[in-house]
Protein backbone atom coordinates (compact mmCIF):
# COMPACT_ATOMS: atom_id res chain seq x y z
CA UNK A 1 0.00 0.00 0.00
CA UNK A 2 1.07 3.42 -0.53
CA UNK A 3 -0.26 6.72 1.03
CA UNK A 4 -1.89 9.88 -0.81
CA UNK A 5 -1.12 13.17 0.22
CA UNK A 6 -3.26 16.11 0.06
CA UNK A 7 -5.44 16.48 -2.69
CA UNK A 8 -4.13 13.54 -4.69
CA UNK A 9 -6.25 10.69 -6.24
CA UNK A 10 -5.27 7.06 -7.56
CA UNK A 11 -5.86 6.74 -11.57
CA UNK A 12 -5.91 3.94 -14.44
CA UNK A 13 -2.41 4.75 -16.01
CA UNK A 14 -4.39 3.42 -19.09
CA UNK A 15 -8.04 2.45 -19.99
CA UNK A 16 -6.46 -1.56 -19.56
CA UNK A 17 -6.37 -1.19 -16.13
CA UNK A 18 -2.91 -3.16 -15.36
CA UNK A 19 -1.35 0.04 -14.07
CA UNK A 20 -2.34 2.65 -11.58
CA UNK A 21 -0.84 6.10 -10.84
CA UNK A 22 -0.79 8.68 -8.48
CA UNK A 23 -1.85 11.76 -9.81
CA UNK A 24 -2.74 15.44 -8.48
CA UNK A 25 -4.44 18.34 -10.11
CA UNK A 26 -2.42 21.14 -8.08
CA UNK A 27 0.78 19.24 -8.54
CA UNK A 28 0.85 17.32 -11.29
CA UNK A 29 -1.08 14.97 -13.37
CA UNK A 30 0.28 13.50 -17.00
CA UNK A 31 -1.32 14.73 -20.19
CA UNK A 32 -1.82 13.16 -23.51
CA UNK A 33 1.71 14.31 -24.42
CA UNK A 34 4.01 11.43 -22.03
CA UNK A 35 1.08 8.60 -23.07
CA UNK A 36 2.13 9.61 -27.29
CA UNK A 37 6.00 10.18 -26.83
CA UNK A 38 6.07 7.03 -24.89
CA UNK A 39 4.05 4.98 -27.73
CA UNK A 40 6.31 7.21 -30.25
CA UNK A 41 9.75 6.50 -28.72
CA UNK A 42 11.95 3.35 -30.36
CA UNK A 43 12.99 2.04 -27.37
CA UNK A 44 15.06 -1.16 -26.61
CA UNK A 45 13.20 -4.10 -26.40
CA UNK A 46 15.20 -5.99 -23.47
CA UNK A 47 18.33 -5.11 -22.50
CA UNK A 48 19.57 -1.55 -22.29
CA UNK A 49 19.13 1.42 -20.15
CA UNK A 50 16.56 4.25 -20.72
CA UNK A 51 16.72 8.01 -18.57
CA UNK A 52 13.44 9.77 -18.80
CA UNK A 53 14.43 13.57 -17.69
CA UNK A 54 11.68 15.47 -16.08
CA UNK A 55 9.93 12.58 -15.62
CA UNK A 56 7.47 14.28 -13.23
CA UNK A 57 4.63 11.58 -11.78
CA UNK A 58 7.27 8.48 -13.61
CA UNK A 59 4.39 8.76 -16.14
CA UNK A 60 6.87 7.80 -18.92
CA UNK A 61 8.99 5.40 -16.97
CA UNK A 62 5.71 3.41 -16.20
CA UNK A 63 3.99 3.56 -19.50
CA UNK A 64 7.72 2.56 -21.00
CA UNK A 65 8.08 -0.73 -18.58
CA UNK A 66 4.79 -2.23 -20.49
CA UNK A 67 7.06 -2.16 -23.87
CA UNK A 68 10.41 -3.17 -22.65
CA UNK A 69 12.94 -4.72 -19.87
CA UNK A 70 15.00 -2.71 -20.33
CA UNK A 71 16.20 -0.17 -16.95
CA UNK A 72 14.62 2.80 -16.25
CA UNK A 73 15.84 5.56 -14.79
CA UNK A 74 13.27 9.00 -14.29
CA UNK A 75 14.84 12.18 -12.73
CA UNK A 76 12.85 14.96 -11.57
CA UNK A 77 13.75 18.58 -9.91
CA UNK A 78 10.64 18.98 -7.38
CA UNK A 79 10.91 16.86 -4.18
CA UNK A 80 6.81 16.45 -3.86
CA UNK A 81 6.51 15.65 -7.18
CA UNK A 82 9.64 12.83 -7.19
CA UNK A 83 7.91 11.34 -4.26
CA UNK A 84 4.92 10.90 -6.50
CA UNK A 85 7.00 9.27 -9.19
CA UNK A 86 8.50 6.79 -5.76
CA UNK A 87 5.38 5.82 -4.97
CA UNK A 88 4.32 5.09 -8.29
CA UNK A 89 7.00 2.78 -8.38
CA UNK A 90 5.73 1.16 -5.16
CA UNK A 91 2.62 0.93 -6.28
CA UNK A 92 3.31 -0.74 -9.61
CA UNK A 93 5.76 -3.32 -7.90
CA UNK A 94 8.50 -2.12 -10.47
CA UNK A 95 11.54 -1.46 -7.94
CA UNK A 96 13.49 -3.98 -9.61
CA UNK A 97 13.17 -2.16 -12.95
CA UNK A 98 12.62 1.37 -12.38
CA UNK A 99 14.60 4.15 -10.03
CA UNK A 100 13.68 7.69 -9.55
CA UNK A 101 16.22 10.11 -8.20
CA UNK A 102 15.72 13.95 -6.98
CA UNK A 103 17.89 16.20 -8.56
CA UNK A 104 18.15 19.05 -10.83
CA UNK A 105 18.92 17.34 -15.16
CA UNK A 106 21.72 20.25 -14.71
CA UNK A 107 23.62 18.61 -12.26
CA UNK A 108 23.49 14.86 -12.48
CA UNK A 109 27.22 14.36 -13.32
CA UNK A 110 27.67 12.94 -9.85
CA UNK A 111 24.74 10.46 -9.86
CA UNK A 112 24.46 9.51 -13.71
CA UNK A 113 27.05 7.56 -16.11
CA UNK A 114 27.75 10.01 -18.88
CA UNK A 115 27.28 8.37 -22.83
CA UNK A 116 25.51 5.39 -20.63
CA UNK A 117 21.91 5.28 -21.89
CA UNK A 118 21.02 3.62 -24.87
CA UNK A 119 17.26 6.37 -24.99
CA UNK A 120 16.76 9.09 -23.20
CA UNK A 121 13.05 10.66 -23.43
CA UNK A 122 11.77 13.40 -22.27
CA UNK A 123 8.66 15.78 -21.82
CA UNK A 124 10.43 19.11 -20.84
CA UNK A 125 8.85 22.76 -19.82
CA UNK A 126 6.99 24.09 -22.97
CA UNK A 127 6.89 27.59 -22.15
CA UNK A 128 9.41 30.31 -22.23
CA UNK A 129 8.80 32.42 -18.74
CA UNK A 130 5.70 32.40 -16.65
CA UNK A 131 3.86 35.13 -16.40
CA UNK A 132 4.12 37.32 -12.54
CA UNK A 133 0.78 36.15 -12.39
CA UNK A 134 0.89 32.19 -13.32
CA UNK A 135 4.16 31.97 -11.38
CA UNK A 136 2.31 33.15 -7.80
CA UNK A 137 -0.97 30.58 -8.56
CA UNK A 138 0.89 27.62 -8.62
CA UNK A 139 4.60 26.73 -8.64
CA UNK A 140 4.49 22.86 -8.79
CA UNK A 141 2.45 23.63 -12.18
CA UNK A 142 4.59 26.69 -13.10
CA UNK A 143 8.14 24.37 -12.65
CA UNK A 144 6.61 21.52 -14.89
CA UNK A 145 5.58 23.86 -17.69
CA UNK A 146 7.78 26.81 -17.67
CA UNK A 147 11.77 26.69 -18.45
CA UNK A 148 12.18 28.74 -15.19
CA UNK A 149 15.05 25.54 -14.32
CA UNK A 150 16.32 24.26 -17.07
CA UNK A 151 15.80 26.38 -20.82
CA UNK A 152 15.21 23.79 -24.30
CA UNK A 153 19.22 24.28 -24.41
CA UNK A 154 19.88 22.61 -20.78
CA UNK A 155 17.40 19.77 -21.65
CA UNK A 156 19.11 19.34 -24.96
CA UNK A 157 22.83 19.55 -23.61
CA UNK A 158 21.68 17.02 -20.49
CA UNK A 159 20.23 14.32 -23.02
CA UNK A 160 23.79 14.37 -25.30
CA UNK A 161 25.45 13.72 -21.90
CA UNK A 162 24.09 10.91 -21.13
CA UNK A 163 22.93 9.07 -24.21
CA UNK A 164 25.81 6.85 -25.84
CA UNK A 165 26.97 7.70 -29.07
CA UNK A 166 24.44 6.07 -31.39
CA UNK A 167 21.28 6.31 -28.68
CA UNK A 168 18.10 7.68 -28.95
CA UNK A 169 17.03 11.16 -27.77
CA UNK A 170 13.19 11.31 -28.00
CA UNK A 171 11.36 14.42 -27.10
CA UNK A 172 7.70 15.53 -27.35
CA UNK A 173 7.18 19.59 -28.04
CA UNK A 174 4.90 22.26 -29.35
CA UNK A 175 5.48 22.61 -32.90
CA UNK A 176 6.07 26.58 -32.58
CA UNK A 177 9.65 25.65 -30.90
CA UNK A 178 10.55 23.22 -34.39
CA UNK A 179 13.06 25.56 -35.14
CA UNK A 180 14.85 25.81 -32.08
CA UNK A 181 14.74 22.12 -31.41
CA UNK A 182 16.33 21.60 -34.10
CA UNK A 183 18.92 23.93 -33.42
CA UNK A 184 19.29 22.71 -30.30
CA UNK A 185 19.72 19.26 -31.69
CA UNK A 186 21.96 19.75 -34.41
CA UNK A 187 24.23 21.69 -31.80
CA UNK A 188 24.68 19.16 -29.55
CA UNK A 189 25.13 16.14 -32.26
CA UNK A 190 21.59 14.75 -31.62
CA UNK A 191 20.34 13.87 -35.15
CA UNK A 192 17.10 14.44 -35.81
CA UNK A 193 15.55 10.62 -37.45
CA UNK A 194 11.96 10.76 -37.09
CA UNK A 195 9.34 13.57 -36.60
CA UNK A 196 5.80 12.92 -36.44
CA UNK A 197 3.40 16.04 -35.77
CA UNK A 198 0.10 15.47 -34.21
CA UNK A 199 -2.91 17.60 -34.94
CA UNK A 200 -5.63 17.89 -33.01
CA UNK A 201 -8.40 17.14 -36.34
CA UNK A 202 -8.28 16.97 -39.90
CA UNK A 203 -7.56 20.17 -41.53
CA UNK A 204 -6.30 21.74 -38.16
CA UNK A 205 -2.26 22.97 -37.89
CA UNK A 206 -0.74 20.65 -35.92
CA UNK A 207 -0.42 20.99 -31.80
CA UNK A 208 2.09 18.61 -30.56
CA UNK A 209 5.70 17.28 -32.09
CA UNK A 210 7.32 14.11 -31.54
CA UNK A 211 11.01 13.72 -32.59
CA UNK A 212 13.72 11.37 -32.32
CA UNK A 213 16.98 11.83 -32.86
CA UNK A 214 20.54 9.74 -33.03
CA UNK A 215 23.69 10.87 -31.05
CA UNK A 216 25.92 11.25 -34.31
CA UNK A 217 24.01 10.07 -36.08
CA UNK A 218 23.36 10.79 -40.14
CA UNK A 219 21.51 13.27 -41.21
CA UNK A 220 18.35 12.20 -43.03
CA UNK A 221 15.28 13.08 -41.10
CA UNK A 222 11.40 11.07 -42.02
CA UNK A 223 8.79 12.97 -41.27
CA UNK A 224 5.92 10.25 -40.38
CA UNK A 225 2.08 10.31 -41.22
CA UNK A 226 0.10 12.58 -39.69
CA UNK A 227 -1.04 11.74 -35.83
CA UNK A 228 -4.92 13.01 -35.41
CA UNK A 229 -6.75 12.83 -31.98
CA UNK A 230 -10.53 13.53 -32.87
CA UNK A 231 -12.55 12.53 -35.72
CA UNK A 232 -14.54 15.71 -36.72
CA UNK A 233 -17.38 14.83 -34.17
CA UNK A 234 -15.00 14.94 -31.43
CA UNK A 235 -14.32 10.92 -30.82
CA UNK A 236 -11.06 9.16 -30.61
CA UNK A 237 -9.80 8.56 -34.07
CA UNK A 238 -8.61 4.82 -34.48
CA UNK A 239 -4.97 5.83 -34.15
CA UNK A 240 -5.70 7.50 -30.66
CA UNK A 241 -7.77 5.35 -29.23
CA UNK A 242 -4.92 2.48 -29.99
CA UNK A 243 -2.70 4.51 -28.39
CA UNK A 244 -4.81 5.76 -24.90
CA UNK A 245 -6.51 2.35 -24.77
CA UNK A 246 -3.63 0.38 -25.42
CA UNK B 1 4.16 33.28 -82.41
CA UNK B 2 7.45 31.31 -80.73
CA UNK B 3 9.49 28.54 -82.06
CA UNK B 4 10.19 25.00 -80.28
CA UNK B 5 13.61 23.46 -80.80
CA UNK B 6 14.84 19.94 -80.62
CA UNK B 7 12.12 17.71 -78.84
CA UNK B 8 10.36 20.95 -76.71
CA UNK B 9 6.10 20.73 -76.35
CA UNK B 10 3.79 23.42 -75.80
CA UNK B 11 1.87 22.23 -72.84
CA UNK B 12 -0.97 23.98 -71.28
CA UNK B 13 0.06 25.21 -67.63
CA UNK B 14 -2.75 23.94 -65.81
CA UNK B 15 -6.13 22.44 -66.64
CA UNK B 16 -7.50 25.92 -66.87
CA UNK B 17 -6.32 26.51 -70.13
CA UNK B 18 -5.49 30.06 -69.99
CA UNK B 19 -1.57 29.73 -70.12
CA UNK B 20 0.66 27.57 -72.05
CA UNK B 21 4.32 26.72 -71.27
CA UNK B 22 7.24 25.46 -73.95
CA UNK B 23 8.63 22.32 -72.19
CA UNK B 24 11.50 19.52 -73.09
CA UNK B 25 11.30 16.05 -71.27
CA UNK B 26 15.28 16.08 -71.71
CA UNK B 27 15.89 19.86 -70.71
CA UNK B 28 13.29 21.21 -68.29
CA UNK B 29 9.97 19.77 -67.61
CA UNK B 30 8.20 21.08 -64.77
CA UNK B 31 6.99 19.07 -61.79
CA UNK B 32 3.85 19.04 -59.31
CA UNK B 33 6.59 20.71 -56.68
CA UNK B 34 6.42 24.22 -58.43
CA UNK B 35 2.65 24.03 -58.80
CA UNK B 36 2.56 23.38 -55.10
CA UNK B 37 5.45 25.97 -54.10
CA UNK B 38 3.37 28.56 -56.29
CA UNK B 39 0.28 27.62 -54.34
CA UNK B 40 1.57 27.75 -50.78
CA UNK B 41 3.70 31.05 -51.01
CA UNK B 42 2.15 33.95 -49.45
CA UNK B 43 2.78 36.44 -52.42
CA UNK B 44 2.12 40.65 -52.30
CA UNK B 45 -0.95 40.73 -53.82
CA UNK B 46 -0.78 44.04 -55.77
CA UNK B 47 2.31 46.16 -55.96
CA UNK B 48 5.72 44.67 -54.77
CA UNK B 49 8.78 42.63 -56.61
CA UNK B 50 9.30 38.77 -56.58
CA UNK B 51 12.34 36.81 -57.45
CA UNK B 52 12.18 33.66 -58.42
CA UNK B 53 15.37 31.69 -58.58
CA UNK B 54 16.10 28.47 -59.98
CA UNK B 55 13.38 28.90 -62.39
CA UNK B 56 13.92 26.73 -64.90
CA UNK B 57 11.35 27.60 -67.79
CA UNK B 58 9.66 29.83 -65.99
CA UNK B 59 6.96 28.15 -64.47
CA UNK B 60 7.02 29.54 -61.03
CA UNK B 61 6.86 33.13 -62.56
CA UNK B 62 4.11 32.18 -65.14
CA UNK B 63 1.88 30.65 -62.27
CA UNK B 64 2.28 33.63 -60.01
CA UNK B 65 1.20 36.04 -62.43
CA UNK B 66 -2.27 34.49 -62.44
CA UNK B 67 -2.44 35.34 -58.41
CA UNK B 68 -0.62 38.94 -58.28
CA UNK B 69 -0.01 41.87 -60.39
CA UNK B 70 3.67 42.09 -58.82
CA UNK B 71 6.98 42.29 -61.22
CA UNK B 72 8.53 38.81 -60.90
CA UNK B 73 12.16 38.23 -62.26
CA UNK B 74 13.41 34.40 -62.96
CA UNK B 75 16.90 33.50 -62.29
CA UNK B 76 18.24 30.88 -64.10
CA UNK B 77 21.82 29.35 -64.32
CA UNK B 78 21.10 26.90 -67.85
CA UNK B 79 21.20 29.05 -71.12
CA UNK B 80 18.95 26.93 -72.55
CA UNK B 81 16.05 25.88 -70.29
CA UNK B 82 16.41 30.29 -69.71
CA UNK B 83 15.95 30.92 -73.61
CA UNK B 84 12.90 28.53 -72.57
CA UNK B 85 12.13 30.67 -70.20
CA UNK B 86 12.15 34.00 -71.98
CA UNK B 87 10.00 32.11 -75.10
CA UNK B 88 7.12 31.34 -72.29
CA UNK B 89 7.11 35.05 -71.03
CA UNK B 90 6.62 36.05 -74.64
CA UNK B 91 4.17 33.48 -75.61
CA UNK B 92 1.80 33.92 -72.53
CA UNK B 93 2.54 37.96 -73.41
CA UNK B 94 3.47 38.68 -69.86
CA UNK B 95 6.90 41.11 -70.81
CA UNK B 96 5.18 43.70 -68.89
CA UNK B 97 5.04 41.54 -65.48
CA UNK B 98 7.71 39.01 -65.78
CA UNK B 99 11.80 39.50 -66.56
CA UNK B 100 13.89 36.14 -67.29
CA UNK B 101 17.21 36.75 -66.36
CA UNK B 102 20.40 34.47 -67.21
CA UNK B 103 22.86 34.06 -64.36
CA UNK B 104 24.75 32.32 -61.46
CA UNK B 105 22.09 33.03 -58.19
CA UNK B 106 25.83 33.41 -55.99
CA UNK B 107 27.02 36.09 -58.81
CA UNK B 108 23.64 38.10 -59.16
CA UNK B 109 24.90 41.45 -57.11
CA UNK B 110 25.22 43.52 -60.17
CA UNK B 111 21.91 42.74 -61.65
CA UNK B 112 19.53 42.82 -58.99
CA UNK B 113 18.90 44.43 -56.04
CA UNK B 114 20.02 43.38 -52.71
CA UNK B 115 17.43 43.57 -50.14
CA UNK B 116 14.91 45.01 -52.48
CA UNK B 117 12.52 41.79 -52.79
CA UNK B 118 9.23 41.32 -51.36
CA UNK B 119 9.69 37.82 -51.97
CA UNK B 120 11.98 35.00 -53.06
CA UNK B 121 10.66 31.77 -54.31
CA UNK B 122 12.67 29.15 -55.49
CA UNK B 123 12.69 25.32 -56.22
CA UNK B 124 16.13 24.24 -56.06
CA UNK B 125 18.38 21.19 -56.73
CA UNK B 126 17.46 18.31 -54.05
CA UNK B 127 19.78 15.82 -54.56
CA UNK B 128 23.61 16.09 -52.92
CA UNK B 129 25.91 14.90 -55.53
CA UNK B 130 25.48 12.77 -58.58
CA UNK B 131 26.50 9.23 -59.43
CA UNK B 132 28.89 9.69 -62.28
CA UNK B 133 26.39 7.65 -64.93
CA UNK B 134 23.98 10.32 -63.91
CA UNK B 135 26.44 13.09 -65.25
CA UNK B 136 27.06 11.25 -68.04
CA UNK B 137 23.44 10.66 -68.97
CA UNK B 138 21.92 14.39 -69.11
CA UNK B 139 23.51 17.26 -68.15
CA UNK B 140 20.73 19.42 -68.47
CA UNK B 141 18.84 17.18 -65.93
CA UNK B 142 21.33 16.68 -63.33
CA UNK B 143 22.09 20.54 -62.72
CA UNK B 144 18.22 20.90 -62.17
CA UNK B 145 18.44 18.30 -59.94
CA UNK B 146 21.67 17.99 -57.77
CA UNK B 147 23.76 20.54 -55.98
CA UNK B 148 26.56 20.59 -58.14
CA UNK B 149 26.38 24.51 -59.35
CA UNK B 150 24.96 25.79 -56.03
CA UNK B 151 24.48 24.16 -52.94
CA UNK B 152 21.61 24.40 -50.38
CA UNK B 153 23.56 27.04 -48.41
CA UNK B 154 24.40 29.19 -51.51
CA UNK B 155 20.61 29.12 -52.63
CA UNK B 156 19.47 30.38 -48.99
CA UNK B 157 22.12 33.34 -48.73
CA UNK B 158 21.04 34.27 -52.08
CA UNK B 159 17.29 34.35 -50.51
CA UNK B 160 18.66 36.30 -48.03
CA UNK B 161 20.73 39.21 -49.95
CA UNK B 162 17.75 40.02 -52.34
CA UNK B 163 14.61 39.73 -49.88
CA UNK B 164 14.18 42.83 -48.16
CA UNK B 165 13.91 42.72 -44.24
CA UNK B 166 10.14 41.54 -43.42
CA UNK B 167 9.78 40.14 -46.41
CA UNK B 168 9.47 36.26 -47.25
CA UNK B 169 11.14 33.52 -48.55
CA UNK B 170 9.21 29.78 -49.81
CA UNK B 171 11.15 26.82 -50.35
CA UNK B 172 9.89 23.72 -51.72
CA UNK B 173 12.04 20.84 -51.10
CA UNK B 174 12.82 16.80 -49.64
CA UNK B 175 11.56 16.57 -46.08
CA UNK B 176 14.51 14.36 -45.86
CA UNK B 177 16.23 17.87 -45.70
CA UNK B 178 14.32 19.48 -43.18
CA UNK B 179 17.14 19.51 -40.31
CA UNK B 180 19.50 21.16 -42.80
CA UNK B 181 16.98 23.62 -44.59
CA UNK B 182 15.98 25.27 -40.96
CA UNK B 183 19.96 25.28 -40.01
CA UNK B 184 20.50 27.31 -43.26
CA UNK B 185 17.21 29.41 -42.71
CA UNK B 186 18.16 30.59 -39.15
CA UNK B 187 21.84 31.24 -40.06
CA UNK B 188 20.99 33.37 -42.56
CA UNK B 189 18.15 34.84 -40.47
CA UNK B 190 15.40 33.82 -41.95
CA UNK B 191 13.04 32.73 -39.81
CA UNK B 192 10.38 29.54 -40.69
CA UNK B 193 6.54 30.51 -39.84
CA UNK B 194 4.64 27.71 -41.82
CA UNK B 195 5.77 24.59 -42.84
CA UNK B 196 3.69 22.32 -44.97
CA UNK B 197 4.14 18.65 -45.34
CA UNK B 198 2.95 16.96 -48.16
CA UNK B 199 2.32 13.27 -48.20
CA UNK B 200 1.47 11.32 -51.14
CA UNK B 201 -1.66 9.48 -49.38
CA UNK B 202 -2.99 8.79 -46.33
CA UNK B 203 -0.60 6.94 -44.13
CA UNK B 204 2.89 7.52 -45.74
CA UNK B 205 5.67 9.19 -45.03
CA UNK B 206 6.16 13.00 -46.70
CA UNK B 207 7.39 13.42 -49.38
CA UNK B 208 7.53 16.87 -50.17
CA UNK B 209 8.43 19.87 -47.53
CA UNK B 210 7.15 24.00 -48.10
CA UNK B 211 8.51 26.18 -46.16
CA UNK B 212 7.98 29.84 -46.06
CA UNK B 213 10.64 32.21 -43.68
CA UNK B 214 10.25 35.96 -42.28
CA UNK B 215 13.70 37.82 -42.91
CA UNK B 216 14.50 38.61 -39.35
CA UNK B 217 10.92 37.18 -38.48
CA UNK B 218 10.23 36.50 -34.97
CA UNK B 219 10.78 32.94 -34.18
CA UNK B 220 7.45 30.69 -34.07
CA UNK B 221 6.47 28.50 -36.91
CA UNK B 222 2.88 26.78 -37.55
CA UNK B 223 2.35 23.44 -39.06
CA UNK B 224 -0.46 24.03 -41.63
CA UNK B 225 -2.47 20.93 -42.04
CA UNK B 226 -0.89 17.89 -44.58
CA UNK B 227 -1.89 18.08 -47.79
CA UNK B 228 -2.27 14.69 -49.46
CA UNK B 229 -1.76 14.41 -53.01
CA UNK B 230 -3.82 10.88 -54.05
CA UNK B 231 -6.92 9.25 -52.35
CA UNK B 232 -6.60 5.32 -51.74
CA UNK B 233 -7.53 4.72 -55.19
CA UNK B 234 -5.17 6.74 -57.30
CA UNK B 235 -6.96 9.55 -57.99
CA UNK B 236 -6.28 13.51 -56.91
CA UNK B 237 -7.36 14.41 -53.81
CA UNK B 238 -9.79 17.47 -53.42
CA UNK B 239 -7.37 19.83 -52.42
CA UNK B 240 -4.67 18.18 -55.43
CA UNK B 241 -7.23 18.81 -57.70
CA UNK B 242 -7.87 22.44 -56.95
CA UNK B 243 -4.34 23.18 -57.34
CA UNK B 244 -3.77 21.52 -60.30
CA UNK B 245 -7.06 22.31 -62.48
CA UNK B 246 -6.80 25.82 -60.30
Amino acid sequence: MVNLYDDERLDYLLADETMKIIQSPTAFAFSLDAVLLAHFSSIPKKRGKILDLCTGNGVIPLLLSKRTSAEIIGVEIQQRIFQMAQRNVTLNDLSHQLRMVHGDLKEMQTTLDQSSFDMVTVNPPYFKTPSASEHNQNEYLTIARHELYCSLEDVVKACKLYVRPGGKVAMVHRPGRLVDIIEQFRKYRIEPKRIQFVYPKQGKEANMLLVEGIRDGKADVKILPPFYIYEHDGSYTKQAKEVIYG
